[in-house]
C-alpha cells in the first residue's frame, strides 16, 4: 500500500503556496519547475485540491493557485484526503458472509475491519497534527538559509 | 491508497488457521471455499505469508497451511507487512533537491517525509496491537454461535 508520487508533490506545492504573501498565486508551470516534476501530472493533483477546497485556482494566462484557507487550517491529512478521496485504506468486503456454514449473519462489523479502521484512524490522527503553518515554521528553522533566500526571490519574481 | 483484497482474505485465513488444533493444516482449496474467494489469487498471498515466516506450508495432495508461530505472536501488522513488504507507504523522492535555487543540500530528512513516517508508525503501532489470538478471543465472544459451531465441524472434516 503506497501513496502515489502526487501526494509528495502536492504537499510540497501547498507548503510553497502557504509561504507566499497573502493572495499571491503561482502558476502550475512555476510550481512544476520549482519542484522538478511533470507539469501535466502535477496539474491534475492540484485540480483535485481545488475541488476539495484546499486550493483556490484562477484560469487564464495570468492564472494560478493560492491556498484557499489559512495555513494553520490546512493539515497534511486534508491534502492526502483531498487527493485520494475519503475511502478507507482497508476495504472490507464482508467475506465472513461467504462462509458455507453461515447460519445467522450476526450483528456488528467484522472484527478485522474494526482493527484496520482503528489503525487508519491513528494514521489520520497523526497526519492531522501537522498543518502547512507547522511545516513552514519548521522549514524556516531547519532549512538551508541561502537556499531559502534564493527561493523566496525566485518565487517572488513569478508571483501572480 | 488502499490495501489489496488479499489483505482482507489473508487475515481471515490466518485467523481460521490459528483456531485449528495445533499442527493441523487446511488446503488452499478449503480456505478459498470457506471464504468464497478465488483459490489461485488466495494461493499467491498465502505463499507470501509462508515466505515471511507467518505460515508453514506443506506440498503434495495432502498439503496445506498452518500458522508457523503461536497465535499470540502473529499480529495483523505481521500479516500486512508479510503480504505487502516493508516499503514505506510514503515514498520520499527528495524533490526538495530539484529546486533550481538550491545552494546547499542541508542536513536531515525532508520534514514532509518525517511527518508522513510518524503517521505510518502510528498506523503500524495500532496494527501490531491485535494478534490472531486477540481476534479469535473476540470472535468467540461476539460471533453467531450456531455459525461458529457449524464452521468448526466443517473445518474439522477437512483438516490435514
Amino acid at each position: 500500500m503506497q501513496h502515489g508520487n502526487h501526494v509528495e508533490w502536492a504537499i510540497h506545492c501547498c507548503a510553497v503556496l502557504a509561504g507566499l504573501p497573502e493572495g499571491s498565486r503561482l502558476s502550475v508551470a512555476t510550481l512544476a519547475e520549482f519542484h522538478g516534476v511533470p507539469k501535466a501530472y502535477l496539474a491534475k493533483g492540484l485540480q483535485r485540491l481545488e475541488e476539495a477546497g484546499i486550493l483556490d485556482g484562477s484560469v487564464g494566462p495570468k492564472g494560478g493557485y493560492r491556498i484557499a484557507k489559512p495555513a494553520t487550517e490546512i493539515s497534511i491529512l486534508d491534502i492526502v484526503l483531498g487527493l485520494e478521496g475519503r475511502s478507507n485504506c482497508f476495504r472490507c468486503t464482508d467475506i465472513r458472509f461467504n462462509n458455507p456454514c453461515l447460519v445467522n449473519r450476526g450483528k456488528g462489523p467484522c472484527l478485522i475491519a474494526v482493527a484496520m479502521r482503528k489503525a487508519e484512524k491513528a494514521y489520520h490522527g497523526e497526519l492531522a497534527q501537522t498543518s502547512l503553518a507547522d511545516l513552514l515554521q519548521e522549514l524556516g528553522e531547519t532549512a538551508d538559509k541561502p537556499t531559502l533566500e534564493k527561493s523566496a526571490e525566485w518565487l517572488s519574481e513569478r508571483i501572480r
